[in-house]
């Protein structure tokens, strides 16, 4: 029963259309770097993001340690860098495609649509995953609204056009 | 500063491609519904969503209150149902627009991409908002993959063209 509600919960979710974000934080001198599409606005006050991570995601440990993180919003140019940092690539390689910088010892996809750091504020448990809440310290920004989108599990962008 | 900061994260917000969804319950009889897009899925053992809701949201109470609810993932042709549930319309007014349904108390929205039923299973609050853990009890789809999708302040679709 639990096998197929998960399996239409999947379906539902191929429908959920998300930017693609990715995650990076550091700990001990070694860079991580995650793909991922649940990631959201939290409150305004204080500006706050929340992120899902698997437990088994290798950038878990380091934010349960407490690095801070940022959130970079992918440009639709940039689906390789998706791609590498969702599976493809394992580890430092994940760095390999792109342009990095680095801001306090934090990573950060130079050219993203947007780089959201935040300061690693608190997380919870809940099934498979944790929920880390991240308040935002500084945001940058890059080139004309135009990001990269997961939908129906492939990846596209925006029509733009109203409807 | 903080205003800085909170205008700075709105703009990129902006960049945060989100499909729209509306999230609907019930409680003593009265129907709520509200457009959203911080809401995500959390963890697939046990398939799970969770829904990010300001304290002052009229739909914050019945939520608080422990009732369960359906997020209904909009298709492309439904911003008029995302503007209603968004704050056009108030109350009982936000079901003028579109068909809707109801199952176990909990109403849906028909012809939705997905309706996603969940059991309100816990909560955390942050800043602001509260957000809300639903236990995935049963899910619907209808038609061929084509969400509304929220970016840079307007709704569009997405191109389905993989980039």
């Amino acid at each position: 029963m639990t096998g197929a509600l998960s399996l239409s919960t999947r379906e539902a979710l191929r429908r959920l259309a998300k930017a693609v974000v990715v995650i990076t934080t550091s700990h001990g001198g070694i860079r991580y770097a995650m793909a991922a599409t649940a990631v959201n606005e939290l409150s305004m006050d204080p500006p706050s993001m929340l992120a899902c991570v698997n437990r088994t995601a290798s950038i878990h440990a380091p934010l349960r340690a407490g690095g801070d993180f940022c959130i970079n919003i992918l440009d639709c140019e940039q689906a390789d860098v998706a791609q590498a940092c969702g599976g493809l690539k394992k580890g430092e390689e994940r760095f390999s495609l792109g342009e990095w910088g680095e801001a306090e010892g934090v990573p950060f996809l130079a050219n993203a649509q947007a780089n959201i750091f935040c300061i690693n504020d608190m997380h919870f448990s809940y099934g498979s995953h944790d929920v880390f809440v991240g308040r935002v310290s500084a945001v940058t920004l890059h080139g004309a609204v135009d990001p990269l989108i997961y939908v129906d599990g492939r990846y596209t962008k925006a029509l733009m056009e109203a409807v």
